[in-house]
């Protein structure tokens, strides 16, 4: 997935490049809404606020993002852009590589606090509710991969309903950053793939 | 966790029971608030909302909940009273039993979009911080014991650490739920509780 960049685009003269003026002000206008989001959360995240925080003008982030949601959906698709590694064969490797890229994004204050306020809002803001849908897709993919893959070799149970597997590893990491409110560390991953695997070992 | 009753208190004459005028209107109020956070999330329970929709006087709101934060938090904590039912002793049924119980409440739409409100939340304002922990440990709770009493009996391995089984218990479901947006079924329930079993059972 990447970062919508058409707001930033309606500035730009045509046949030539990005306007530099735009660009600094699109950069500024997102670092303020960054920061408001890590801090209070989305509902901070107005015109008023970024614009004071920013020095970017009301006019210009009206122009750029008409509502404020589009700001922090922004702020949240430009920093979730979940790297992912090409798989390389090896099930419990893969699998745990994967993870691990969702334990650092559960670690890095501006993807938790953008995983929260899509949660939120997902059920009452289509914004977000398009935003939650691209993530989970997103972040499902190449789990889905290896998981066809290792299946296909006979390594897991032909039988794994690839959405429950999906559930069973991330669901874990998640309950216990969201709600529990603890660290998730690299052996912790390890443990999860390993139950994981053990759960659905071909009979 | 019962739900906090102070501020209908204030109202009380003493030595009588509660004035039932003030009940009333706390009612109505909660009723409000829960109607609005169902429909537009925690931001639109404000006092003038829920005066508007509740007919409660907007001075009466602010006498029994100075903060808007406190009435969320009363509608979340009167609905999620994580009914539980005394272990049997049968680990599987005692397992299946528990998480049956999360699957009901992420189906229930008063309790469902008050945990989201409170996972978005509780980083950014004490009183969700609050009400996080303890419908952690709350919802939790059983799960731990059942866990230790079937540790003790020898029907789980003996260093399975609580804290990561509750998380392979619930996360699936919390998973799913909040960010699939997929139903959660009874039978998934009982594949989710085997595989941890599997996963689980002593060497």
């Amino acid at each position: 997935m990447s970062a919508p960049t058409e707001p930033s685009r309606t500035s730009d003269a045509p046949g030539r490049g990005p306007d530099p003026r735009a660009e600094r002000s699109r950069a500024a206008a997102l670092a303020a809404a960054r920061d408001l989001l890590i801090e209070q959360g989305w509902s901070a995240v107005t015109h008023v606020a970024v614009a004071a925080r920013s020095g970017v003008g009301r006019t210009t982030l009206y122009r750029h993002w008409p509502d404020a949601s589009g700001l922090v959906r922004d702020v949240i698709a430009e920093r979730i852009s979940t790297a992912h590694t090409p798989p390389t064969g090896v099930l419990r490797d893969d699998l745990i590589r994967e993870l691990d890229g969702l334990r650092r994004l559960l670690h890095d204050p501006v993807s938790d606090r953008g995983l929260r306020a899509v949660i939120e809002r997902a059920g009452v803001d289509p914004v977000f509710a398009r935003l939650k849908e691209a993530l989970y897709r997103e972040g499902s993919r190449v789990f889905r991969t290896v998981l066809d893959a290792a299946k296909a070799r006979g390594e897991l149970a032909a039988d794994l309903d690839p959405d429950l597997a999906v559930d069973q590893l991330a669901g874990p990491l998640m309950y216990r950053r969201l709600l529990a409110g603890r660290a998730v560390t690299a052996e912790y991953v390890e443990r999860v793939v390993d139950d994981f695997l053990a759960a659905h070992a071909p009979t």
